[in-house]
């Protein structure tokens, strides 16, 4: 029975979204103003997109579902911690996430910043505390401590604060989108796949051009959805390539993405494959 | 020959400050204001205290000093980015630390928050890839989870913040402490013993009996060396038990610590006892 997309996009939600509702502290536990706060950041109805792509290619490569558990609330845990301190006053400014008062708003600036550094400490909890083996623990630990640092997601944030609009050219704008938003993807793509048996080189580094390709495409994609409003203060890759050229780019990546789920000899109805083509869609 | 508390503290903060030197990235490497503030928070003549417990107690139960790199440098990393996240004007505001601008003064917020946060994601990372077997890095790890999550040292200082002064009383106060600054003391005393070989339940619980109580010693210590200097608004134990029961109360914390180190079988020589006699002067 080939996959339902719907169908599998409710159930891993759900799946996660009780993970993480386990995992979080209750919020009637001391220190109860920072959990109540972690919960509302985590909680908040996100598109759960690193998990799902955790799961989709943990279950493509053979891993058990069990496994997938705990690093893909890591994932998701370290996504919303950096959300929270994006939005802070001092970074990108933002009162407003998901359509809710972002953390800072609807708590405080110091309990912001709390639950933003106790949400990254619980995906290394979590993590640690895995029913993982302690060896695979600690490859997932290797490729989510590098891919949040600062040589990551961290130090994109930090690449992207720096620079100014008039000292940008495509290939910085490019590093910022790899390290910034795409080394989190990559990671969930990657941490999937090592929960999994007998997983060789050459199948990870097929899923490490894989995923970043996709980490790309899902940027310029967002950039050619928002294209209408841009803005001349907002410098992406429409702005930069133009539509047409954007539109070309994305074209390209998808291919590549294509051509590297070849490579890993993914059935058309795997979950890597029907995630793929839904989140890409055209 | 009897160990030189001079020539022990000299040896063993050049180790410190040495191999942090090593793990730290360079300042000239993207993201290098990021970089840079990194290691300005880190390298600047900062007591070490908690990785010299750490060697302390590795030492003293036989570890091998190699063992106890990774972890005497992940633990004080753990606790720069604490200070530098405490400083924060929503924190505690702070702009001087250890004599100089504190990382938000020296650089921006923004660099300050993500200097924190890359500064904790770094006390993973080198644990992660140390030397140690991943059973013990894995036990490790969960110690120092533990100790700095939202039940640990971040959960102190939001329990800190949130506490109106006139709701303060010596069991909260304790209790503030007891995560805050303590947990990370303990983590520094048992992550050492873990690097030892077969340790044991026992040594583990006298360690974190002694731990808890020099942790708190070390408070009571501090709080009459500035007794002087007591404003009406600072609260602690000299304010709250005046200085005479404090005076006390640290001479039975004294008397605990030794009994623990008693059970612990260690010799009078030993790097554990000299470093909490030299620690905790009369």
């Amino acid at each position: 029975m080939p996959m339902n997309i719907n169908t599998y996009l409710a159930e891993h939600c759900q799946r996660i979204n009780s993970s993480l509702t386990k995992y979080l502290p209750e919020s009637n536990t001391t220190p109860q103003k920072l959990h109540a706060a972690m919960r509302y950041s985590v909680l908040n109805g996100g598109k759960r997109i690193r998990p799902l792509l955790l799961y989709a290619s943990g279950e493509t490569l053979g891993a058990k579902p069990e496994l997938l558990d705990a690093p893909a609330a890591a994932i998701e845990l370290i996504h919303c911690y950096s959300l929270i301190h994006d939005d802070l006053p001092a970074m990108d400014n933002d009162d407003w996430r998901r359509g809710k008062p972002s953390c800072h708003k609807a708590f405080d600036e110091a309990t912001a910043i709390l639950a933003g550094d106790t949400l990254y400490n619980l995906a290394f909890t979590i993590l640690t505390r895995s029913p993982l083996s302690a060896e695979k623990c600690r490859e997932m630990l290797t490729i989510l401590t590098e891919a949040s640092g600062s040589s990551g997601m961290a130090g994109g944030q930090a690449l992207d604060l720096t620079t100014p609009s008039d000292h940008l050219t495509i290939e910085l704008l490019e590093q910022i989108h790899h390290l910034k938003t795409g080394a989190l993807i990559r990671a969930s793509i990657k941490l999937g796949a090592l929960a999994a048996d007998n997983i060789t080189e050459t199948q990870l580094d097929h899923l490490e051009k894989f995923a970043t390709a996709l980490g790309l495409a899902f940027q310029i994609q967002d950039d050619i959805l928002d294209a209408d409003e841009i803005s001349e203060h907002k410098i992406n890759y429409v702005s930069f390539l133009g539509l047409e050229t954007a539109k070309d780019k994305l074209r390209q990546l998808k291919q590549q993405i294509n051509e590297q789920l070849g490579y890993l000899d993914c059935k058309t109805d795997s979950p890597l494959q029907i995630l793929t083509q839904y989140t890409l869609c055209d």
